[in-house]
């Protein structure tokens, strides 16, 4: 039947999120939504102008809830990155307080639209966002997932890579927990050269708190060089719709539901046509489970707290009894 | 001895398509020039952050000229699109008094460390910014092309798709001259449905000063939506590279040098790896020539100017012995 | 709801078809279909041989006819290309006693199952099995195409272009009719380098006889030297697919039914998501226009005397009331 | 300069890996060589009439090893696949009587063309052959590759995949040793759904031993189900050239020198330009570390015999001082 997409938020990287997937020829039908009409309107038609010289064509539409019904996936890119400007501490709570109401509205629209496809949020606070939207579209907890530490973890990829001479793709392992200053690199798990990275370290003379730091440090890079950034986390979200749309089964640290800790949080899962598929069952170190803890209890509560707030605002919602 | 190609100019435009080229796997080398080290290192930290997540490698190289002394290609996106903020004609000059002088430099840095290879020039305006690139570098004429027209046309070719509900891949023809307020569709030239596009406009009612009223006002659309415009160049400038990569000797109008025009203006060209490598020769209406002829010569004054202006600031500058 | 398609006929064309699907990424469900069931289950495991090693996953299924109730599209490649070995006249006819039953039974099993997409035969003689699989099938005629000359005409195009050393994707241009010998070049389509091909010869001595010879003498250099044809024609095929999946609205020149000529003929469409959308109308010369007329004669007896065979061996057949 | 790859031999393997290339825009220039020259032409013309509907252009040349001079990459496919007919243990040196020669002659005119670039070998017995091109073309033993257990490692990830319903792409872990019967899953390497396989094992109650038979059994399925196997190696072969070509430094096991078992063998090696970069390292089992060395010791054996087979052939041959 198609490839059909959907990208709500046409930010820095929502936009970039859709070029990606109309130059590569990833979906067939691409639905663009965003309330700021001519700057999706602009995006649309800059696409279409670039269609004649593309290998690929996509069929693209605006700001059309209707056409998202039988989409086979959406992200949800919304989001106000201005919040970020005298964030010091970078934490990506400064945007909750936009973007939990926006959310709350994407969600209805889907809900009453029929969406029955897989959400993929990237707008943050992930893991509360993707909490609120698994809420309030009332889809089944295995149809929504956050990008979440999938970017984290391609940036630890990147730091190991750089300092080793090796392809990113050539390093496995994981950040887990929250997508924002409670994640962190899960060392136990990361391999590289054949061996866990901790042998590689201490025949090296590697400092893997620095490496952490350098992860975490081009975010800020990137962050600090252009008051946003786009092409990492576009490349994810990305990354994560075509393992969907294939049914790939693919192992990604991905934000996802995890009964044991009541949360959504990052920790690698299997991804297919209907989301989350199977878990991947690590075997962390007590230090390492602690933090995981830690983060699990961090979202928790921001999302307990975020959901009570919207909850009395908005009182006659109609119950989500598969929250429970 | 795998691609390498550069882009310099990080702007929306040049980060577009550096990862286009990024995502596509083009390259293998990339070499991103900035004058802004913060908004490079961000965007080449970004790629990097993303490459865990691609189906290709490419080794990203920052702000070192001498990285070009062997590339196959480089692309100028250097340009100051603020300086477009009231400009109500949306006159591509209104930028000439930064870009000027900004090109002066790259194209002596660039022959400063012997890049041989084809210079695709999108900074604008187009056609100007083109010539004073191929008198700077000392490069041959070949070597030296501008996207031009290429964008013009494919939103030309993206009007006429609309209105018959065609693939733009499937309409031929160009818009010529400048790109830029003298650019023009050359309605003889373009065919669709296998037929000359007036006799289907005959037939089914179009209105061909209708289409081109909406080929220009698309891009307005995008401009004023986003007040910049990105994609759609930059999918050209990126098609414009492969081409000349993989030596596809494709027909594509770019802004070439025309010695009966005694300028470079947009007209297909054969493009290859050494540049263009023969010219499409069009039987253009008496209205089309004359139309190309005034587009020319606004053109070539225009370069004139610019160029003596600049010239006399810098009186030392060696003659291009080849512009003759 | 993803891309589904099927390949019915795993030799050297179906095999090759599918390998390209599956290396591109163009599908996300891939249905393997040949009574051979060794030859089938090889050719699927060796693809997933190589899904380790690939850009993109593939789900593949072998066999199942009712796999393809919700394929959006099928391409049957049945064929006995052995059948050739002794036919000097590489009359793609000899291959009709088995094909003609083969696609029989291919159809109903498509039309119990409630196949419902666009079916694209590659099986020769292309016309007279697309008009059977219409005739079989019960499909309305613009989900039923053939390659056609689709691949004729690439050939043509790749010996203007070898002459001209241009891209042959920048010769336009068409060869006509049956895919089989009464097909031809339809000269006063064909332009390059801006204009019509008839000038380009002129002004630099060339032969378009002979042009017409050296497409056709590729064929059967590709023939003669391995027995068989593949990647041309399966390449025309997956891009008939591709153009089919993403709804693009390409103007391809494939067998189609043309009611003037009352049977399947390879004349330039427009393709989307529901087959043929729309038709191109070129105007032809009137040696051209005559060509095209006893070709289409040829198809149209060859087509008639090929069913009334096949009812009668088969008179409870289900008259397929849309023929008329 | 633009990418160019060599293929030596046009059989089922070689013709699928050029076809690999000319549909993912690999490779801008691609030389063909065969000694069968109606063969080679045949798939060259079959490219050639594919490339007006493919997505990227590729100069194809044929039968010329001066355009190998300057090649990034080259890959042997030479084989002999009809000796393998009456081999009931499918033991790959059944081809050697006949590879061994045809590697002779082949590395002599790399050679004497200049080839400096990486040489990939398909060639069976693999590791034997690897090592005569390592020894006849006098190339560092770093820039002479065979794809060796690349595939045996993509077999077993295919089997522990549909075994557990997981992309192949998320299994991590290798077969190691000769591409032949010596070789051998090192099941302590290999990793899925965040645990080493062993754990899963235990779990579910997999046999492993089983699935390594299903790694084998899916070789045989695929040769006695067609004669040949193509798709899983070729695709193999076509993901190490790209990984050459970008330098990108992947992790794969492929066929490399070893000095402390004197011999090549599959061995996960960090890939790039130079051919092998570094080496990985890993913790294997007792026991298979024996395997290996027994491996190590048949290739070693069966290489020296070989070797002094042909070289009392060619007494005369240069010595190659490099082997030491």
């Amino acid at each position: 039947m198609t490839r059909k997409a959907g990208v709500i938020g046409m930010g820095h990287v929502g936009s970039t999120v859709a070029y990606y997937m109309v130059t590569s020829g990833l979906v067939d039908d691409l639905v663009l939504i965003d309330s700021n009409e001519l700057k999706v309107n602009a995006d649309a038609t800059d696409y279409q102008d670039a269609m004649a010289n593309l290998n690929y064509h996509t069929n693209v539409t605006v700001n059309d809830y209707s056409a998202l019904a039988d989409a086979d996936v959406v992200v949800s890119a919304v989001g106000k990155i201005d919040l970020q400007e005298d964030n010091e501490k970078h934490d990506r709570f400064v945007e909750l307080p936009f973007t939990k109401h926006a959310v709350y509205e994407v969600a209805a629209k889907l809900k009453e639209v029929g969406f029955n496809g897989v959400l993929i949020d990237i707008t943050n606070p992930c893991d509360v966002i993707t909490s609120l939207y698994h809420e309030f579209t009332g889809l089944p907890y295995n149809q929504v997932l956050g990008t979440g530490t999938l970017l984290d973890s391609s940036r630890m990829r990147r730091a190991v890579a750089a300092e080793l001479e090796v392809d990113p793709r050539s390093i496995s392992g994981y950040n887990l927990g929250e997508h924002g200053n409670s994640q962190f690199t899960a060392w136990s798990t990361v391999r590289v050269l054949g061996e866990p990275v901790a042998e590689v370290a201490a025949k090296r003379g590697l400092d893997l708190a620095k490496l952490d730091e350098d992860a975490r440090a081009g975010g800020y890079t990137v962050y600090h060089g252009k008051h946003y950034t786009n092409y990492g986390v576009a490349s994810a979200a990305v990354r994560l719709a075509a393992t969907v749309l294939s049914d790939a089964h693919t192992e990604l640290p991905v934000s996802n539901y995890h009964e044991e800790y009541g949360t959504y949080l990052s920790y690698p899962a299997i991804v297919g046509r209907q989301g989350v598929v199977e878990k991947a069952h690590l075997s962390l170190t007590a230090d390492e489970e602690t933090k995981l803890q830690q983060s699990a209890y961090y979202i928790k509560t921001r999302y307990e707290d975020t959901l009570a707030e919207l909850t009395n605002q908005q009182p006659n919602r109609i119950s989500n009894t598969s929250l429970s």
